[in-house]
């Protein structure tokens, strides 16, 4: 006997990127990312006024259950922690093979994706970038702009989270400003 | 082993709706939905004109295969068939559990969606809407405005479609124009 769920909208301010009754908000301040960017004496020094880097507005809280959907938008505040612009945590999915959407809708920024062994991908974002990531890469979101980053994100409801890959290797690659310009340099605190 | 697709982007343009690259461009018109007009008179006058009702910008042809997914835009121009609002043909997914979302970008339409039984929903989509398709619901865009409406959709890439089931029973309600708004009324044509 099939349940059917019952539809249903949640409003999305395209003009911010915020989700005013999202269900679930996560504010992620520099200590919440601690250890992860490269300059550590700047990390450090910046501690002491812990920005908040990003926030994620989760859409829904539908079933984890294959075939569902869930999205978010993601607020990515301007900033450097020293020449490392600021970014999103990253993670590979629990369930390797589940893809996911990203839509550019402010600011300019980019994907950074990962392969396990180290292999990297940047892919630029501006409004109406369509970026998608592929089912096992890891991934992480960079804002390289001077205004807040603000992107929609689609993903199979059961992909799942796996962050301690990250925590533990980074990325092999990072994104830091050269000449006032954003640039892929590797990464040296990167351990595969 | 795994094998890693290659990450990409593809542009869609916010302001219109249209994907410039899209590998798959779909134009709906009249003719392609003949038959599941209410006021078969009116549908066969306007026959002689032959209006385009709707097309659908497909980004990808991301492979069908569970955890990979498919994205697009559709835009449908406002008109009427009688006093009918044009609508997409609709569909259920042939894998029924697939669920899709769609994210409201320009005008003013409904979502339509109803059970194998016939019981139906209709949720009004804005700019900014994001509206959920949960698995098992047939469902229908319909342009109640006097813009386009145009909106991108997420889904899972194995989703499929099942067109069959809409064009030999329609929905059981239908939007029509009444004292210049939109109203569900019951569809004349529906067929248990």
């Amino acid at each position: 006997m099939v349940e059917f769920m019952m539809p249903f909208t949640i409003d999305v301010n395209l003009q911010n990127g915020i989700i005013p009754n999202a269900p679930i908000v996560q504010t992620r301040h520099l200590s919440d990312l601690q250890g992860l960017f490269a300059d550590s004496a700047a990390e450090s020094a910046l501690l002491a006024e812990n920005p908040i880097l990003y926030e994620v507005y989760e859409a829904t809280e539908n079933p984890v259950v294959e075939g569902h959907l869930r999205y978010s938008t993601t607020v990515i505040y301007p900033g450097k922690v020293g020449d490392e612009y600021f970014f999103t945590k990253g993670h590979y999915h629990a369930i390797g093979d589940r893809a996911e959407l990203y839509l550019g809708l402010l600011g300019e920024g980019y994907l950074l994706l990962q392969t396990p062994a180290g292999e990297v991908h940047a892919l630029r974002m501006l409004p109406g970038t369509a970026a998608y990531v592929p089912p096992y890469w890891g991934h992480r979101t960079i804002n390289v702009g001077t205004e807040n980053f603000v992107f929609f994100a689609c993903y199979p409801a059961d992909a799942g989270y796996d962050y301690a890959s990250i925590a533990e290797k980074g990325f092999a690659q990072i994104m830091v400003e050269r000449a006032g310009k954003p640039e892929l340099v590797a990464n040296p605190k990167w351990r595969t």
